[in-house]
């Protein structure tokens, strides 16, 4: 059931912190050749070790057309419930619904979807299909779902605290490819409406040469109200220095829609840089339009990108030296939680990582 | 006369070093609708200044059209010399062609153009034009000119000491829009052999978002050989600061061809980052398939895109607190000539500097 003439915080809803309860999670099968070399086998084995884990704790939707359902259904635990849903990808955060609560039911919010960037800078030159995953999995599930379209976002590209305070970028919010007819303000009024928030709190910049134009959620993530993690790096050289830096500048002097400062905790980036390698290049197969990965392009890995379920928190690891530096951090951060490293490589050649790949459905007391 | 069986360095010439005697100058002048906003009327001024202020020293070669000949005829002293050729912009230092000498004669490289990354992440969509300039004027002028063809490469890419010792930004010459088939040796091959060169530096940055994928032309520069001037900041959530710092790294541990240590002065950016304003924006025109100005943008400014005619320095300036500075720095570094501080906001937001819209010739004896 479509909502469009009402926002959730006109009728009390609001988008809840990740580590709150939550029913389950939803993935898409990889299968783009453009994103998953190699007919994304290897995408797909870290998918399913990821879906796999996910569902001892919670639900776990996996959506497949007719082409993946097969290998999907191969590769996947039985628990884990397969949804007919065509996609262009496999970004579950970006194109799934984000979900909102009134303390009882759940309801969906569709954003509309552009492929971080439309005809400005987006990363494909179709994304029809993606646009509308949103609407169809709320109304394949029963979730009523709230319209915002035309405004343009991806849940990337936001963070919840669930007590009133959202998280963004400008880098990305504010890129020309997304909503260039809305001020700053009025940008910030939508997010405050449809997440049922008060304060929007606004980081300049996320990882260096993120395609997603920087989402939040790649360089700075709520682990309670009031407590974050920060994507860093005390490299003088490294471009990420100056970009967490200043983000850092930000949070050091903000206060929450509460009125707390923030504790913000340093999560290094990779020691080393992870790039392109040219046997990977090889396994893909861009269409006309679609950008394009490089030999030894810098890909935007970060620890950031991690995702909090029921009970546990699945961490991206790199195979490098701050792998274990992240877990160890995590596990200090959420001492209720498993913290359960991932190897994510294969993830993050499609350009996105475990928390880019996954989308929460809070849980609702009415569903359970 | 074109040579494409030989090159420079097998016929002992080399790129002498800017500071160097000149004969000329090459400009072009502007009109491109997506480059200079209002009919180019506020560049054509600044252009115009620039021109009538070299003339005074040297030539100065002014590339027209049939449409705007008129105008800069108007607007320049009797003694620019106007040069019918067609182009598609007014980047002179980067379509025209980079000049070497063997102590007498003077030779022109043609190096292919494709508007600063093709297909890839070029800024127009037809550059057929701008590729042709460099031979045209060659031909025109009488200089010799070899073929460099198809190596792509653009003046501003490189800066020679004129002593072996040539520098060059990784973001620019590995950028998949130039040479993506060449590895890094082999291009460094080639600007040995075409600038008659020993030793290539290479600096990985340029300035932040800066179009051209960080010409060398507007983060570092030469004052003499063994010498060199570094765009700079001390602000360390600035992005600039860890790309100057990454290159300063580099300059540090680096030495020239002739086993010198590099001096480093630091040139200061402006205080305020210099961005498009709402009401220049409606004075652009822009074709499918150009890359757009967009409000609030920051564009690439940098005091380091100064150019050195005869007896003159010319160094844009931004209305900003480090304009004087600027002019101070670079007063001490060339004692013997006089630097002039030109406005140069309109050239700025045509994507480049001073530097950019302008291209040494080299004094030639043959020629005097």
């Amino acid at each position: 059931m479509k909502i469009d003439e009402s926002t959730p915080k006109a009728d009390g809803f609001r988008m809840p912190g990740e580590f709150e309860a939550q029913e389950g999670c939803i993935m898409i099968w990889p299968k783009r050749p453009g994103s998953w070399p190699f007919g994304a086998k290897e995408a797909g084995k870290a998918f399913a070790e990821i879906a796999n884990t996910l569902v001892k704790t919670e639900k776990v939707y996996m959506l497949v057309d007719e082409e993946t359902e097969q290998t999907a259904r191969k590769w996947l635990s039985n628990q884990v419930e397969l949804v007919k849903i065509d996609t262009d990808d496999a970004w579950a955060r970006d194109v799934g619904p984000t979900f909102v609560t009134n303390g009882t039911e759940i309801r969906g919010i569709n954003w509309s979807f552009n492929a971080w960037g439309g005809s400005y800078d987006g990363l494909y030159p179709h994304w029809e299909k993606d646009d509308k995953v949103a609407a169809a999995f709320c109304e394949q599930m029963g979730f009523p779902w709230y319209e915002a379209a035309p405004f343009v976002l991806e849940g990337g590209a936001i963070h919840s605290d669930g007590e009133g305070t959202v998280i963004v970028t400008e880098a990305c919010l504010l890129s020309p490819g997304r909503n260039p007819e809305l001020s700053q303000k009025e940008i910030e009024d939508r997010l405050k409406s449809y997440l049922g928030a008060e304060k929007v709190i606004w980081l300049p910049y996320g990882i260096w040469q993120d395609e997603t134009n920087e989402h939040i959620d790649n360089v700075c993530a709520f682990v309670k109200p009031g407590e974050v993690v920060l994507a860093w790096t005390d490299e003088e050289t490294d471009p990420q220095y100056a970009y967490s830096k200043a983000d850092l500048e930000v949070l050091e002097k903000e206060r929450d829609a509460k009125d707390r400062a923030f504790r913000v905790h340093k999560l290094l980036i990779p020691q080393q840089p992870v790039c392109i390698r040219e046997e990977e290049l090889e396994g893909f197969t861009f269409e006309e339009g679609e950008d394009r990965r490089e030999a030894g392009e810098r890909l935007a890995a970060s620890y950031v990108n991690f995702y909090i379920g029921n009970g546990v928190v699945l961490v991206p690891q790199f195979g490098d030296n701050h792998d274990q530096k992240a877990v160890e951090l995590l596990a200090e951060l959420f001492p209720d939680r498993q913290v359960v490293p991932v190897a994510a490589r294969q993830i993050l050649l499609g350009g996105g990582n475990i928390h880019c790949i996954t989308q929460q459905i809070p849980l609702g007391m009415d569903r359970v």
